[in-house]
């Protein structure tokens, strides 16, 4: 084929439209997957399908994925969602929107589809800087998963390529993602954070991932577009 | 917790019923785990259900997760499964029965579902000795996939416990593992292995499937339950 092919993990949150764009930059054909795995709500997967349209993606893909039948998350079973805390209380340990072993699963099923594509390149959007609470966002996880993508395939066995787990936020600060992404022409007013947003669909404004999305855009020297009223 | 739990996949083959048996035989509780993965029948969730109710489980999941978006695979797709090989045939290289990465899909999953248990044992019943073809199934990948357990997961990072992948029959030949499940107790009158059975449910009896399953049970020197009329 002529241009390397990619498969990307959007959310639709502002960290995988970096990351997709990231890709995008690094002159690949990109695939995007996203999961509709029993969250709290639609809103994400709706900024998901804005977020590929806009960086013209090859092919998007939501994969259905009951994650509510094993529970355990405050994003997919009946936990409240925190709200209002400071970053000392966030940084503090493992919050209750830790998903077991989400990211695991979701590079699964990347992987399982980058090998039907012909695809050696994964994009993730973890970031273990701002936020390092989640133990499948840190270094040593995607160094493990990278050495498990080239035993657990027909062409990683076989040699055909090597698996390559991309990224590219992994060392940066919010404000660092969001600048990096308006330099690469992403439009953060297409992505949505809150994991808890209003019926209308608006970010709740005090969950962790609005405060720390707040916190991005200040130390950015950026407003929002997604809070334009 | 009073007794230690354990999850298991169980596909509704005599492999993953014989590994349910093991747990149950090393004293876990066990919580048996399937998935509706777009295979091309029901017949084997069928059995998987017979299975786990044969085996006392505590609970039993069944994931709905379509890979037929992502395709590859003779099992998940529109190619054709391949009928009377023979064993060299089988072995001269990974078949088109392979779906890329599902033993790294469906363990993950069970990883999330360990987690939120609070268990640390997971069962899985690959086999390396009889059909190798599968690069998921060789030791070399669990022992990739244990590391990653321990590094993915709130409770494997917070030293809690440290997860364990189980895989009784790796070193196994087919009769052996029929014997060992004879020994168990398990009836193998419940299980399905086809991968492509009749309209009616029975097995076809030339795919790879049932080519090694008929094998076993003669080189065991006994007949299949199964195959009664």
């Amino acid at each position: 084929m002529a241009t390397k092919r990619a498969v990307i993990l959007v959310s639709g949150g502002l960290d995988s439209a970096t990351a997709l764009a990231e890709a995008r930059a690094a002159g690949f054909e990109c695939y995007a997957m996203s999961f509709h795995y029993g969250q709290r709500h639609d809103e994400e997967l709706a900024a998901a399908g804005r977020v590929c349209d806009a960086l013209r993606v090859a092919k998007h893909v939501v994969i259905d994925l009951n994650l509510r039948s094993i529970g355990g998350s405050a994003l997919t079973a009946d936990i409240e969602v925190p709200k209002h805390r400071d970053e000392g209380t966030m940084s503090a340990g493992i919050p209750v929107t830790y998903v077991p072993a989400r990211n695991t699963v979701f590079l699964s099923i990347a992987l399982g589809w980058a090998e039907t594509l012909g695809a050696f390149d994964l994009f993730i959007g973890v970031n273990a800087v701002d936020y390092s609470g989640y133990p499948d966002c840190r270094p040593e996880f995607i160094a493990a998963f990278e050495t498990l993508a080239n035993l657990a395939t027909q062409v990683g066995v076989e040699g055909k390529g090597r698996f390559q787990i991309h990224t590219p936020l992994i060392r940066l600060t919010k404000a660092e993602i969001i600048r990096r992404g308006v330099e690469l022409g992403v439009d953060f007013g297409l992505t949505h954070s809150c994991y808890d947003p209003t019926p209308e669909g608006r970010p709740c404004g005090a969950c962790d991932s609005c405060i720390l999305r707040a916190k991005g855009f200040a130390e950015a020297g950026l407003s929002d577009p997604a809070l334009k009223p």
